[in-house]
């Protein structure tokens, strides 16, 4: 019997658009999956699919790179202490202006040239997120901030009425000071805001790697502790503290899945072997 | 470059998608699709499927094998005039338990089963066909009708909260009389009366066929009666007839698939170069 | 003085009227009221009255004379067991036609010529009512079945959008099978579903009668178990033991009336005194 | 067969009360109707049940014996032209006092005794009544006005959320005057600004007689003219040409009805008979 | 700089807005404020002014002097028990006429003519109040009332929809009495009844004065006790128990200010200092 | 008689508010109202005032001196051609960074300090502002645009839902193209779109002066032509021609004001006199 092949791929994601109708999915955007231009591409599609199969995305971007970048064309130096920027008032000018001017409005362009509807807010926009000093013992990192409380109203709002919020990870206190948060941090703190059916880290890696540098496909949050400093290290150990704080805080479930490769994030959903690490209950 | 060779083939839907989202199409349901088990459930799957991606599915049923079967079963004899079952008040009562009972339930369980929230109807409930008799010159064909009124409150309103309505072809009138409609009538009156974007017909055959037996893609309205007696022959005429009236009415386009090709719904919609003949203003 | 005795006839309902508003009535509809023409129209009209003077009347109804019929004439014999008819596919295929199709769509068709706007469905659309195999130790009933779970939204969004819905008591279960439910059992269920303030049973009874077959008014539930036996006998036990499960799980009243009276319904509904037996707590 | 009587009388309302379902009706209150006890609490019940079978009944009522009395204990005097009461400013008070404060009231209550939701307005509130000084060119009426212009607002939004307005014929301008305007052209002025279906007059008569004091059922609007001064004399007179000016406007129909007879409005909606004078296109 | 002065004072006034934005206040307007013309226009464009910037502002009125000048004009004698009138059934239907009617719609006008969309209502009216007999051990009050319950659905109704509700204080009985019901209790009752933000008091003093007769500018509800007697005499001590029972039953805060001061509420309601005595928690 | 000062002169404000309720208010933003720290405050206050008021506010911001010094800082040199910056991709994306991430930034935390809910857009975001290379007869200007279209859905969204919109003037083409535009332009496209009551343009002159330097207080748009090349030169020319192009399509009325004025704004709407010049039709 003649079969369409199109048709059959198409009804094989019959189950999880389904499934996840209806669902707000919080989505960490940054490594190589914002830079090369093929994955922007590919990536931009991803989103405005998911907004019309009936998910309702949430992108969080970083930008360390363009930040970077930028500082380095002013002349202006910054210091790091332990992979976090010290940042002054003319820093702080130049992380709002690269964030929230440059990569957040290069994101929306894309989604939108693919048919979603992509707003880009900063954490200061319609005050999302309140932040205060990350305080630390030895050092002052100046405007580098924390998450202090989301107000999700206007996500909830753009997402109702058909857009797809982008957001920079910016927060403001009452004083009128602006901080720079980690994004990791700013989307696992909305994902628990929004109590998200997924909270999804897009990096440069496959996921978590075990000590033979095989994929974990699932790692449960009661086995964290221990795999810290074994098969948890660097940059990913803050990654999956993040991903344990969301699920103890009704998140469903975390993904890590790898960036570099194109439409990762739709094989992750819409399948059932995925194609990176979920962290679950 | 790694790319999800299965995210890559749901990107390619994208466009349609957004195309379609939000709109309407009349399906009319029968032939093998609605006989061959594999065939039922690939359909149910489709319908299922339009409905998640965003789109709002009308099914119209017909049912002509079943109620010979059965009218045979109950040693029931009727005469057939011009392909018409001249249709008296017990057969009619056999008419309605084959199509709103037998058919239609057997319709919406396999939608259902695949997570579509259908719901049965006839044109009797909610007053949604107006029917009057058929008049002939010569011959009476009793309980056959026409449409003369379509009600369409409770489609718009099912298909708004997100049930799919599979409709069974049975009118009424004031009498109390019901009807037994042909169901490509129904199906392009109900089309015409929602201002449908896509009036489907599932049939048997590939389309329309020119006279090398090669499938004809795309037929303008204008052409459709030169056509008559030379390519169009036999149950496609009325079919095309009532595609025709259906985009003079307001429908946008019209579609001929073979139902006997697994998802031809599907590739007929989400692909460019389609599978069957589409009639077009 | 002069006073229309039209319009005093209509006043003395003022009361009932302004009590009811807004309420849900499910009633079981069966027996000779089903059947005789005249008492048809009267139940049509009265169910068309109840909608417009602001109550939600849902109708489940039965089928027991019309299925032994159709059966008869398809040459197909059936066993009882305990009055409960084994019931194989075959059998079954014809219970749907029968209840979905014939029964349900001429109940539909009588009340919408009296103005309401009723809409005939099953337990399988929009998966109302999930059934399980009714299991009893000594026999195999086949597809005899009985409700497991009552999915009451979209009878909720019809009677709210103006619809009055009837419902044929088949179910469904998730490996795609049918079952013949007891249409009493099926009212009950849905009246506990929508927390309805009115169960009433249409009987050929005039209510349960005491030992010198005299009417009894009112029964309170916790003297129904000692009555079991005694007064109450035959079909009337398992429709009492319904009625005091639907009580027990939160509807206010259930009624027996005898649907051979003409307008029973309104005469029980809209006088102090009523015509049958209601079952309080 | 045993048929209920009572329920034969209710099911005789069906089609009156289907086809009155959400109509708006205006219905002016005055005369005997508003003296009489027993009458007045007839018409309470009539009104609340209107309300409770869909019809939004819109009460304008009169006052004129109770402002004569009242003035009279007050000792205030008043001169006639053409029975327009001259009124000076402490007139215009008794006047608000009497309409808006003692009549309005005491409708309002007894309404709401028998379960309706009356709202008692004057012109004056939410501005409803904007209203002109009644120029005569031989004498100057006072505060005697006309309607300038109706804000119907308000009473649709009351209809609507349930509640019954009961309107004092009270008018306002912008220099703050208020103004005593007479009850029926109110009625009228409403009834075309909410485009009603039915204006209804209660008065003392059994409705338009003829030259042989005979009733006549029924008035075309362009027999009208040639009816004044033969048939039509007396308060008759303006009576009708205001019912004249409501169905020009696009009221549907005017009824004249005798407020002595108890349930008169029930007769005269709820019968085809009728039982006084409709003024028709 | 040039700093518009206008300008200026409008922004002093934007912390105040914006606290009280969306919040209802229940206003008893009474005394010298409800006199005086030049007073009663400020009140008036008060009110307007408080809806226009996001307040929800209740009316309740009394009207004290204007029910004795009336009766004495009506030869009506009554007499007084502990500031109490006995009100005999035909006193009522002064107090009604007086309140419902000359004074409520006067207030109602006013507030009209600055723009505000007033609707003005007695305690009878979508029965807002219900009433009982006030009974005292020594003598019969007569129609005297005290609330028994508040339905204040249609205020809320009103509010919602721009409206600004001005409240008679008479409440109804269930056998269709009338009651005259202190006015500072009516709207202590709606404040509570709605939870209302502000309760507020014009009155004829300053506020509560201390025994040095200075201006006290806050009580707590806890020392309310022990004032009285001392600082707490006559009428302001029911005034005062009211307030308190306000707050124990979710009134935010009360205020008594001097009516006989120009625009006295504004300055209340809109600056820190305040002008009056504030009772809170 | 004692009269509140303040309230005194929050009353005079009232016959604004109730006239401008509602309305949509769209506002450019430049100069030194932008620059000075002191008229950065007032500014924000006004808006959020205006906000809760009733009015919608809609900010258009440019940005001039900001994008000339951050080009500076960068050592980006850029050419001008009859005052429009000649903009390659390189400067591009500095306008983007600046506009949409420095200076709309820092306009939303400001007004977000004192109440409002702001919420910073470009228009790309959303796709609002559809542009056009701005074609030049002589010299190819480069990414310099022209509004195409308006799509100003977000907008309208966003301002019924308590949210104040601040929009950089970018725009978007379909090829991915971003535009600098001119912010008069944007204000005056998106004031067109919204069919807004006024738009306000906050220059750095008290408005048009005529030959001797004194203040035209209004202008009707059939007098700007021929006074172009007289009392108007400079920059003043397009921006007028813009005014008169808003109110050919609809705008009712354009401001222009002198931002240099603390609360000019306020001045300028809440009095009849006003303080710069309107252009009306």
């Amino acid at each position: 019997m003649y079969k369409s092949e199109k048709g059959q791929y198409l009804v094989e994601f019959l189950p999880y658009i389904k499934e996840f109708y209806g669902n707000t999915f919080v989505i960490k955007y940054g490594g190589s999956a914002m830079i090369n231009d093929e994955l922007k591409m590919a990536f931009s599609k991803d989103i405005a699919l998911l907004k019309l199969v009936g998910i309702n995305p949430i992108i969080v971007h970083g930008g360390g790179n363009e930040i970077g970048d930028t500082l380095k064309k002013l002349d202006i130096t910054t210091k790091f202490h332990k992979g976090l920027r010290i940042t002054d008032e003319k820093t702080m000018e130049v992380v709002v202006m690269v964030l929230a001017g440059k990569v957040n409005k290069e994101i929306v362009l894309n989604i939108n040239r693919f048919g979603g509807r992509a707003v880009g807010l900063s954490g200061v926009d319609a005050s999302i997120i309140k932040a205060k000093k990350l305080l630390l013992e030895d050092v002052d990192l100046g405007l580098v901030g924390d998450v202090e409380e989301v107000n999700p109203d206007i996500l909830v709002n753009l997402s109702k009425n058909g857009y797809i919020p982008v957001v920079s990870p910016i927060g403001f206190d009452d004083a009128g000071s602006r901080y720079n948060i980690n994004a990791d941090t700013v989307a696992s703190s909305i994902a628990q805001a929004l109590q998200a059916e997924k909270l999804i880290y897009i990096s440069d890696v496959d996921g978590v790697l075990d000590t033979e540098n095989k994929l974990i496909s699932e790692i449960k949050i009661k086995d964290i502790d221990k795999m810290i400093g074994s098969v948890l290290t660097g940059g990913m150990i803050p990654k999956v503290i993040s991903a344990k704080e969301a699920i103890e805080n009704g998140v469903k479930k975390v993904h890590i899945i790898n960036g570099k490769k194109q439409h990762a994030i739709l094989e992750e959903i819409f399948t059932d072997a995925g194609i990176g690490t979920q962290i679950v209950r």
